[in-house]
């Protein structure tokens, strides 16, 4: 936040405005949906800040701001690569594309894969014409996400690796007796990693948002135990309650996917691509 | 929040624009300090609302939004009667207005009652000043709260009374040893009731806003069940940290306290004068 406030201030300042900059206020939404902490979020805002701050409490697949309303979106790892939820074929049993005995799609048929890629469209369809409606015309969105490299093939992402291998752990877990099968059937991960390529074509077909900025950047790997606590942090509270089981099982199930990062080292950090994007949209129409 | 916005489209189908009350949008902001439970506001909020909800973590004796962002302003026995803090000088050993062995000024000396009545006079000061940089011009505050009859003693009141009860409550706990003396005589709680021409008053020094309406309503004196829940409610919290005590010495506090109530009925309810006032306020300058 204070990038983003001092930035605006010294461009004030370099306009010769600089009275104005002292009468500038910021307002600042923090969005994630309903179940998250938001107290905590509140209690950690530091006492000092230079801005005036409020929770919103809602999905961003859908409308949660008032029209015109916002000059500047940021959402760092925590909104492209989201779906709103798993594409429902891919769960049905009766389908020709259920993804069974998987929690995500990098190996999955090309079928399958091509489900998330449409839930992943329709989603950020969705999400780039609810910001269209929020943010003024001119207004910014800067995203940063994890993606693969363009002409990589799903399963040689090292996020989809890492995603693939918890799945093992996952049925390591089921195979002991500790998780129900039928329920590990039944997970899959909402998530989806697209491509430069892929998110152009998107933002471009959506037609309300000019891309200022695309970078590719080089993602640091993060070491298996890091890895291994974001990761739980991300998706620990859905796995407690989709298995109906304490902490203590996390506990298991974590430790033991930290081992096998360890252990496949070669086969998920050093085989695995694993890019940043950067992307600064901003309002046409 | 429904009958706000259902007035709100009345007047706009009355004025003939309906078009436009179908494209009105709404934004609510829900206020209250960093430690409100607001993951449990959120939680019940109702799906289908008809607005967008924010939570607003800050104390509104301050500044809390940006300039000119609000257009309707409403409290319900959140505001008026909180101090920002009880005032120093009736916490201190030293001073000739220390208000021992008392946890409300409403049988204190008329020195304390100043200093409570010259604490609400500086907090609704600023609290009316914040507002007024907050509210757009024309924009509206309602806030009902309980309050005292003009030419009212505080010791005559209902609210003073009842606390004045529960003070007794926490005497008796510290003599049986439950809590400390020491604790106790370090604790006031920090609200005035103000009366109808007290507020009228400071509205008028404060000259930001016009009071366009101002209505004594008969406050219905709740039950002593009910009462000893609500008051448990506000301050419960307060006294567990104060005291340092668990919610077992509450339940005895309380539980006394209800017993009071109906032991002392005659002494409270039937003679302690109690009101709502209803104040509509105007941004003017």
């Amino acid at each position: 936040m204070q990038n983003i406030i001092d930035a605006i201030e010294l461009k004030c300042q370099n306009q010769g405005v600089e009275e104005s900059s002292q009468l500038l206020e910021f307002q600042v939404f923090f969005n994630d949906h309903v179940l998250n902490d938001f107290n905590e979020l509140f209690k950690s805002l530091p006492p000092e800040r230079r801005y005036f701050a409020a929770g919103v409490p809602d999905s961003f697949h859908g409308r949660v701001f008032p029209r015109e309303s916002l000059h500047f979106v940021h959402s760092s790892y925590a909104a492209v690569q989201i779906l709103s939820s798993v594409p429902k074929e891919v769960m049905d049993k009766d389908s020709r594309v259920w993804n069974k005995g998987r929690i995500n799609y990098s190996h999955s048929s090309d079928e399958v894969v091509k489900c998330f890629e449409a839930q992943h469209v329709k989603d950020m369809e969705n999400f780039l014409n609810a910001r269209a409606e929020e943010v003024v015309l001119g207004g910014l969105m800067a995203f940063i996400f994890p993606a693969r490299p363009d002409e990589t093939l799903h399963s040689e992402s090292f996020v989809n690796k890492t995603t693939t291998l918890l799945g093992s752990c996952l049925l390591d877990m089921a195979n002991k007796g500790k998780i129900s099968h039928e329920k590990l059937d039944a997970l899959n991960i909402p998530v989806y990693f697209t491509s430069p390529q892929e998110f152009k074509k998107v933002v471009k077909q959506n037609r309300r948002f000019s891309m200022e900025i695309m970078e590719s950047q080089d993602q640091e790997k993060p070491k298996p135990n890091v890895l291994s606590c974001t990761i739980r942090g991300g998706m620990g509270g859905m796995f407690k309650k989709h298995f109906s089981v304490e902490e203590e099982l996390l506990d298991e199930v974590f430790d033991l996917f930290q081992k096998k990062l360890e252990e496949q080292s070669s086969l998920v950090y050093d085989s695995g691509y694993a890019i940043n994007l950067f992307v600064l949209l901003k309002r046409v129409i």
